[in-house]
């Protein structure tokens, strides 16, 4: 079915029907791509201040069948709030519905507008001593709409879940232009489908999220961290079981660390302290999260004792204050602006079952080494699987050189993953850059299945088109 | 669109399909509602032994129109096994699909097929000294393709979640016939829509499951287990939440009991020893898993002096040993079954806001309390905002005078919970008994997305027909 354009005439409509503040003129910010690659399109540009005034924008839109770009902190890494292509779309900005809704200590529940800001969302929590533990590294902008509508993932999915595993209940807009009303507060409700967590990460292709009841947790007593080198790959997952072993729950985030990502901040990014006068291979950063009368830090000693014991840890550095903790996670956070600053040929966010980490790293160091002599930082969330594959031209090098090959080296990446039962986006989505991608490698069944939902839910196809699935 | 019986017409197709000992003649027992209400229909027995068999016996089903009844232990409680009207279906059991495909200690997952019963899992995890933390009663019998396609809840889910929770990835039959093959090991995978929720919680409507990678946990190094009496049900709460800022995340049960059910236990069930002399108005069962350097004992002291200090506790037991710890649980779990010995006229399985469950219980006894001298049980898992709120007659009096009464109590209840923003099936789902109650109280968007779902994926309405959704 053909789409035609927020142009002159459409947003002349909205006028009669939201009140004049709502629209504004496009801007070229909310068509960007923060890894600045392509340029979006914008026809029409709506500010609303109410679900009842997104519920009119998107009955409009269906009605004109004009696309519709939720847009929420613009932080998306895979281009799905950049329309590159197709009619311009009217993209609705949640932004001034940034409303904590509700707090309830009580229940350990937070009610948020989809446009509140994720570190508003955690300070709200802090003011009544709970955590809520999403945490990455856009927290500053990006907004819980789009954590949603990604399924974002971060540094504290091993032990909170990811985004969907935080929400309770959601408000949204469906693509009729239909309020749903599901802002439950409840932590248990098996009445119908799982509409919740069909919206969650459909990247805005099924409806706008305009609010959420989602979940807090206790604020640990204590909180430890260290980093610490192991003699491998294999000896970092067993290191992550021996934690376990030790203090159960209560290891808050294991991140793994190559090499590489130590050279790149050296050369790139010197201010940023190291711990280790030699960057080692491989080295985690583990940090736990405790109850009332456990030390912190006398269990990562414990455990780093036991890990050397069995060959699993060389060395490592255990946090002694707050201000050591922050060091620590400094050299962890820096690390994709150093790739950013380096400047990759092909980036990749996989997982593959935990046990197969090991073996996918040293496979796929082979498989690129036979194409030349690329860079390779390997990092992230090895605890959940979920490793960020970044290849780099050699030192001294352009990668623009280099990115003719790109497509050939994340189709070497993607193919191992796939040949380990893997995901080929476990955190950021596929939004339109993996459209192409996704119908590669996803399961035949699984894609009629979301054709078919998509059809019945917005059979005439305004929402985000091209994202998730192309057009 | 009309559907035909499961005949002897349909049946020769099928024997032409697969193996011959997959059909059996139809037996009554896979037609039996667990609480003896209504008996169901049968045309067609199958029990196949892998997923290409179910695929195929779904296809025959679909060209032939036949409805597809999916089987696993049988113990729902809302009658979604049950078809008690429309055409005789083809009912598919899972039974002889119930093997541990595999377990992964190191990553923490079990792969099992649908048929496995739930007890054989929990096994399977114990074995590797791991935990699958899905308990409730019927844990014995129940399969987890069941457990999964409804969801259940159980009295770990304030610490561990619900089956959703639990679920990584699904093996499934779709409604054509299609194998969906989702059954990934992964942590983390956003790779398009939710289908794995989606299926989970649909109760047979939308497809079979199959098989399923599940999450284990590590096992608490030690367990401490209290009763403890408490003031009132809004103590109840503030308990939960100290003992929450005492151990954190540690709490792993937290039921609770009202006077009645002990009364009732005291009544039919005169064995189970119960923990205090007079049964109290309200108490409450509390289980702590923690992991190593904590004393399990100690910190339920600790918490029962401050309760009392803060004047939420009266009297209380701690478990000193692990035969204590069961003789506090036979408390909780023979409940149900006194409750069933003296027979309800109306039973409900209900949550609100957990912060509510005090003017729930207070608001609903009076509102019942205006329509006859009832006694009632609520009981349940507070700490999910839970009850189970069950209606029994006068002492010596009969149910089946109060029979008339049934729906006007269950309105009164339902009603009230729809107030409170609460769910009206918490924990056992919608099956053909609460079909039209979600008519009345599921938002109308959802509902409408529901049937569009459904239609989309089912157009045909052979799955389960008359379950979640009158046809």
């Amino acid at each position: 079915m053909r789409l035609n354009a927020a142009d002159e005439v459409f947003a002349t409509r909205l006028k009669t029907l939201v009140p004049e503040d709502v629209l504004r003129t496009p801007e070229a910010r909310y068509a960007q791509d923060p890894r600045g690659r392509r340029a979006g399109q914008i026809g029409a540009l709506a500010l609303p201040r109410d679900v009842h005034q997104v519920s009119t924008l998107v009955k409009a839109a269906a009605e004109a069948r004009v696309p519709v770009l939720p847009y929420g902190g613009g932080t998306g890494l895979v281009g799905g709030q950049v329309a590159w292509d197709g009619p311009a779309p009217l993209v609705i900005s949640l932004e001034r519905m940034s409303a904590i809704r509700g707090v309830y200590p009580t229940e350990n529940v937070l009610v948020a507008e989809a446009g509140a800001v994720l570190d508003d969302i955690q300070a709200a929590a802090e003011a009544v001593d709970r955590l809520f533990p999403l945490s990455l590294a856009s927290e500053g902008s990006c907004r819980i709409g789009g954590n949603l509508a990604t399924n974002a993932g971060g540094v504290n999915v091993l032990r909170y879940g990811n985004t969907r595993d935080l929400c309770l209940g959601l408000e949204a807009v469906l693509p009729n232009g239909e309020i749903w009303n599901g802002l439950t507060r409840l932590r248990k409700d098996n009445t119908g489908y799982d509409l919740r967590n069909l919206l969650v990460g459909s990247e805005g292709t099924l409806g706008i999220i305009t609010a959420a009841a989602v979940k807090l947790s206790p604020v640990p007593a204590g909180q430890g961290t260290a980093m610490i080198v192991v003699s491998s790959a294999a000896a970092a997952l067993e290191l992550l079981a021996l934690a376990r072993s030790i203090v159960g729950d209560g290891v808050s985030a294991f991140e793994l660390i190559h090499r590489q990502g130590l050279e790149f901040l050296t050369e790139v990014l010197p201010d940023v302290r190291q711990p280790f006068a030699e960057p080692p291979e491989w080295c985690v950063l583990i940090e736990l999260g405790l109850g009332a009368g456990l030390d912190p830090g006398q269990m990562l000693e414990q455990l780093f004792e036991q890990a050397v014991a069995q060959d699993l840890a060389l060395d490592g550095v255990i946090s002694q204050s707050q201000a050591q903790r922050q060091e620590l996670w400094t050299v962890r956070e820096h690390i994709p602006e150093a790739n950013r600053l380096i400047g990759s040929i092909a980036s990749h966010d996989i997982s593959v079952p935990i046990s197969l980490i090991p073996e996918f790293v040293a496979e796929a160091g082979k498989r690129i080494a036979a194409n030349g002599q690329f860079r390779i930082n390997a990092f992230g969330h090895a605890g959940d699987g979920n490793l960020h594959y970044n290849i780099f031209p050699p030192k001294g090098q352009s990668r623009d050189a280099f990115k003719p090959m790109a497509a050939d080296l994340t189709r070497i990446v993607h193919d191992l993953v796939h040949e380990m039962d893997g995901s080929i986006s476990a955190e950021h989505g596929i939004g339109r850059l993996k459209a192409k991608d996704l119908e590669r490698y996803g399961d035949p069944t699984k894609l009629a299945a979301m054709r078919a939902i998509k059809t019945a839910l917005d059979p005439a196809g305004i929402m985000n088109p091209g994202a998730v699935m192309r057009v």
